[in-house]
């Protein structure tokens, strides 16, 4: 069965775990997924449930998009003050570029912005220095001199500063031609190759984490820039709102490796070295964006 | 109005010219799509017939694949045998992974090969040293010594041997677990973040130069690795072809920037070095899939 067959061919997953009892105890290193399984629950920090926020869309599809405040407190604030004052509610999903951003919100012509909202000045796209708790990617990288994680968050630095970076799956904030313009009411996410020309220029506030799937797989846009030309293409975003203010027994409850672990530099190491009976030869190199660390429900 | 902001907002693409007449001269660098529009039409190369296989799926949708004989003769060989004897009319999309891969293809139970079809020895996953041609890509890789494009493939050199890499839209072929399994039966693309752990893994053998939105928009598969549960989520491949296969006149032409030109490099650095009043700063590098050389439609 070349289907069957085929599983394994391109297994790469984390969270699949082709081996079953029977099999013999392969001499490989352990997988990455194997390394997540033998690891102790402490490895597992739980997420802030005033950094989550779910949003609905049309037909009761959820995504979940967790907000890194300590880079981006102000467009953090604006957008969490969006969520509680239902201003997404109603707004669209207007435009879906291939291989590059899906991008959600509204004009303040379609609906005010709330009391409160600040043009984030400074523009947040960078943070001073390096604190605490910083994990280098030991490999190379196009965009700067130095990548990898800090508090679980992929990130660059260049010794000086550090800042979020582009890669798939993370949210940031659409913004006009001066640098403050972003209030946070249209974001967008990474759905291709990793845009990290994007990174120092544009803010970047957060990780989808859940329903992804959602964000990509929509029919992309025919206009400039992959807008929809056609307004019945557009998804609507039925609501949004912060786990904090749901009711304790209706919070959803994630999970993240914590990047400050010998659990994940394990992790890293497994993913820049594939071994297993599949592969004829590891890159022992990996690309940043290609080591996020997992996320999961709360066992 | 936001959106119309917006459209400049996050202004990167090809092929996108959003100066107006009436617009003074900006004093910045060229952009990329500048730079393409000043150069001549000798930069452009004309794609081969035999080397264009196109696809069309439920509904009408085509896609345009650009097949790679120069770097896997024997897996080429076989997707042309597989074209040609109209084997894939009534294969279908069996699994779309999100971040990874959308996957194509069926079994011999479903379909007995044709006569002609090998099993590729050795595998062509690289091939020996590095012929005239090589563009290198000066910045940093997470993967491989060295990245560049030959012939305007995108190859990773130790150099020793090159070979083909799996950017964003690049076609490779799925195999067993043995190296040489593959018949190219089973065909994937990339539609994430690039996947370079599976370079030198499984033969890359094209790139998929128009319709990616086809295989991209697709719902995501709930099965492991992202294969499809229900095979009514499936889409049908109604027919695959050579463009040689087809008469003068209905033939698709399609025409490619060159690598081995000047204004190849003026591109790359451009891609490198956004400017423009949008950008508050330039990367000053930029990463091989994202400096993938444009196709066009021949004028």
């Amino acid at each position: 069965m070349r289907y069957t067959a085929s599983l394994s061919a391109i297994l790469c997953c984390l969270f699949v775990n082709s081996a079953s009892a029977e099999a013999p105890k392969p001499s490989f290193p352990l997988s990455p997924t194997e390394i997540l399984e033998a690891a102790p629950a402490t490895v597992w920090r739980d997420l802030e449930p005033e950094n989550l926020m779910v949003m609905t869309l049309t037909g009761g599809k959820t995504v979940v998009i967790y907000l890194a405040p300590e880079f981006a407190p102000a467009h953090v604030g604006n957008i969490r003050l969006l969520a509680q004052t239902g201003w997404f509610s109603g707004s669209k999903i207007v435009r879906v570029q291939d291989n590059y951003v899906t991008q959600w919100g509204r004009t303040e012509e379609e609906a005010k912005l709330p009391a409160g909202i600040v043009k984030p000045t400074p523009a947040e796209y960078d943070s001073p220095g390096l604190g605490h708790g910083f994990k280098p990617i030991p490999y190379g990288d196009a965009y700067a001199k130095k990548v990898g994680f800090l508090h679980s968050w992929p990130v660059a630095t260049d010794n000086k500063a550090h800042w979020l970076i582009h890669c798939y799956g993370m949210v940031a904030v659409g913004r006009d031609m001066a640098p403050d313009t972003g209030t946070g009411q249209e974001l967008y996410t990474v759905i291709g190759h990793a845009p990290r020309h994007l990174d120092r220029n544009l803010a970047v506030v957060g990780r989808i984490i859940s329903g992804m799937e959602f964000m990509t797989a929509l029919p992309r846009g025919t206009g400039p820039l992959g807008f929809y030309e056609d307004p019945a293409q557009q998804t609507e975003i039925v609501k949004v709102g912060l786990v904090s203010d749901m009711a304790e027994a209706d919070r959803p409850r994630y999970q993240i490796l914590d990047t400050d672990t010998a659990t994940f530099d394990q992790f890293v190491h497994a993913r820049a070295n594939r071994g297993g009976p599949f592969f004829n030869l590891a890159a022992g190199g990996v690309d940043v964006c290609n080591s996020m660390p997992p996320v999961r429900l709360k066992p």
